[in-house]
């Protein structure tokens, strides 16, 4: 067996990167593994029940010592010598800074590209040869990158070199953003831990669904989970992908849709707000679409079972009050904070030394 | 008394922000305190005597630890658990790298977002989201924004939050720069440190002193000092704004106001220079006023008493010849120093450490 | 002697901007000295055998305790409590991102302005100004620039006042770039560590040797070594420069050129490819040389010698193929990975702290 998966990965180092890319992602997984771990952090496939548990132990444990300043002096010694590269050349605030963050509370040095027009690129270098560049310098590269495919590429290229550093992926174009999916899941497991978790719970995803990847990979990641009921409420034009549709399926995942807002509101458990992604409009198709049904504001709040939580990946726009804010079903903004926490301990994990923070 | 104070600041927390922005400044100061201690710096009027000599005394002993490996590395020990935001979306390089080198001073790490167009915000996030996302990883924010009263928004809605962090104004558009008016302070404190400090000094301000925002506060910060004369030197366009004026008969300090430059020198115990500050101008205004005369140069040193100071907050243009630079009367270079040191000393009072470096 | 010495270091303090400029560079390298030791690092011609010799044991020393956390651990400590300014306003990736991780290996405090758009060169400060700012809050400067001759007039204005700092120069515009032709240098020392070292090598430089700087810098240093020949490689109109014959000439090292790369690559013990530098052009005439001609492909690797090694000071276009990457004689990425290391140890050098590196 073993020796069949590393045949495998023979095989797939040597194809070229056209190639690698068409490879279905099932077939690719453990490229982006060594030792039986996780090397690179890019898809939320990636994310087994094993991992997902051990990171939020991790996230758990972190921000408990991080209380104290004795906690958080001795979290900075575990990878004070390691140096990290933010590669981010598509806007970004909070994953930005979320990860920068991450990265200080362990320690790591951090270098930022925020641009293109800063960097060698400019002269003409491919986007591979500054990655591999980062690589001559950094231990860890943490990517958004406006081609699509570009942190697979990274990582594609970078394991076959003699001194390959992981990536992660903080989120491409269309791509898939795995820690946008990981810190959500880990705010429905905190806000859950005295009602039973995540199972049996019913999570209604507002909005454009469509184009809203952090929806789609919080959809594939609650496979994990049973007893799950999931309800798309969204603009006809905007409606979930059909491939999450076969994928629920083929898993047994109750979902309904829906274009009533206030009717799911009542079922919820947990409601999750996205905004309308018009970046990736065509021709402004976005401007045509009453998106006003599905902006969640004060009246909705009584709807709401008194238990049930709010949250929306952020930023927002007019789809989800600022009156909202203070009511304490609002988890929004520590759902913010906790990307901070798993992406410390995501960062932890990659660098092998998540066993020094858990067994403290 | 505690519990007027406390149902005052109980009602500036119901009123919403229009309110809250009209509200005079003396009422709710109270406002941006915890504890009976400054927890926002955001108003040179803040800045009571007693807080001005902590922060003097905190800065001085910073500035003697420092000089010693030993000594910064302690430093560094003191507040290496916290992260600093530093969101500077105008221009500027010395507010900016003064805070900066101020937060390594103290261990603080810095994340830093200069510009919008890297941020969010062009997503459709309201500075408002976009600064409490902010609050969600740092444990305080400096400042500059292009928006008048954005700090002030800023603290307003941090400070009605459950996890609130501090707000430091680094000068925003024509606001306040608090901490430039303490930096200002500070140099002349030192520099007539052997010679009965501020008390009895005359100071003549030069320059655009109806736009510079450093001669306002300087102006309302020398209250706190006996028998300073002031003398406010300026193109008849851009003579010193009225409500200064108010604030300075009230206050009983003397002040007058002249064209002649040469003839307030030699009065002048420490002369203030100041830019035209040109991008405040609505039509190119700036042009049809000769500046000329309100241009220091060599040949009025011989003008300058022995013992005299001269001073510029910077950047200059032509108003400051750069031979002066020379003089041993030219200080605006410590100045712009001290800045670092005072900006130190505040950022460990509002982290309430300072005593740990006073009482080393 | 050493009054003589003194006495022009005088006189050089006292001419003015202009005249220093056109000073001879052999009659001004000591007054970028301190203490009889660089205080500088301006122009490859500083580099004398005995520093080169030091940078190389320091980088090689550096190199190995930095393979273990206790290791790099340590050399975090050594400069600890010093702040370097990286003040980058011509687009570079690699030369910004490996200084600033120099200045993490060695536990220095780091700022950074890349964009005269976010400082206050937009508000009419002179450059000059810009730079002393700087040198108020950080220990040392490392810069690139726009404008030709700005590192050494960074330089020779801050050695003139109280509180100096040293000032690396990153490469600005046609400029020098020392720490380019350092690390090229260290490489070929590195690679030939078993065969004798650089002495009798044969070093085939290939391109636009009229603009490229690496490779006159390069040219000037191998003076230091015995038996080097030196094959020139390009286009007509890309000819290497008159001054760099007159140069090799009168230090009698051997010297060729040609436009045939097969044939010199026969030759060449190592092959420094270079990219066309038509940012340098005036008309767009790049566009009218063949260049393809020196592009270095697979179908040449047959034609080097096996222990020769292909260097290239990056980023590449067409002149380099990626396939090339490959090769066990490629070196350019580990080129690049020796930046960090000699710029380590040159950083260690200018605060004279190399000691307690080699005697660890």
């Amino acid at each position: 067996m073993k020796k069949v998966e590393s045949k495998k990965i023979e095989k797939l180092k040597s194809i070229n990167w056209e190639e690698f890319y068409k490879t279905p992602l099932n077939n690719k997984l453990k490229y982006f593994e060594k030792n039986g771990r996780l090397f690179d952090m890019l898809f939320s496939q990636q994310l087994t029940p094993e991992i997902i548990s051990n990171l939020f132990a991790t996230a758990n444990k972190i921000r408990k010592i991080a209380k104290a300043k004795e906690g958080l002096d001795w979290l900075q010694t575990l990878l004070s010598h390691k140096r990290a590269m933010l590669y981010f050349v598509q806007p970004s605030t909070r994953t930005f800074v979320s990860f920068q963050s991450a990265c200080y509370i362990l320690g790591l040095k951090v270098s930022e590209i925020r641009s293109t027009s800063t960097s060698s690129e400019i002269k003409g270098e491919s986007a591979e040869d500054t990655i591999r560049t980062f690589s001559s310098y950094a231990d860890i590269i943490i990517m958004r990158h406006f081609e699509e495919g570009m942190a697979e590429k990274a990582a594609w290229m970078l394991n076959k070199i003699k001194r390959p550093i992981s990536i992660i992926n903080g989120g491409s174009g269309k791509d898939q953003h795995p820690t946008q999916a990981l810190l959500d899941l880990y705010t429905l497991d905190i806000s859950f831990a005295e009602r039973g978790g995540i199972n049996n719970k019913t999570i209604v995803m507002v909005g454009d669904l469509l184009r809203g990847r952090t929806v789609r990979s919080l959809s594939y990641l609650l496979k994990n989970y049973k007893g799950v009921k999931l309800i798309y409420v969204s603009p006809e034009y905007l409606r979930i992908g059909n491939e999450i549709k076969v994928f629920l399926k083929k898993h047994k995942i109750p979902f309904k849709e829906s274009a009533d807002l206030e009717k799911s509101l009542k079922e919820a458990d947990a409601v999750y707000m996205t905004r309308i992604q018009d970046e990736y409009d065509i021709n402004g198709e976005s401007k045509d679409i009453d998106y006003t049904k599905f902006h969640l504001n004060q009246k909705h709040l009584k709807l709401l079972k008194k238990d049930a939580i709010i949250m929306h990946p952020l930023p927002r726009r007019q789809e989800l009050d600022v009156e909202i804010d203070n009511d304490p079903r609002a988890k929004y903004w520590r759902q913010e904070r906790n990307g901070m926490w798993i992406r410390a301990a995501l960062i932890a994990y990659l660098f092998g030394i998540e066993d020094k923070i858990l067994n403290i």
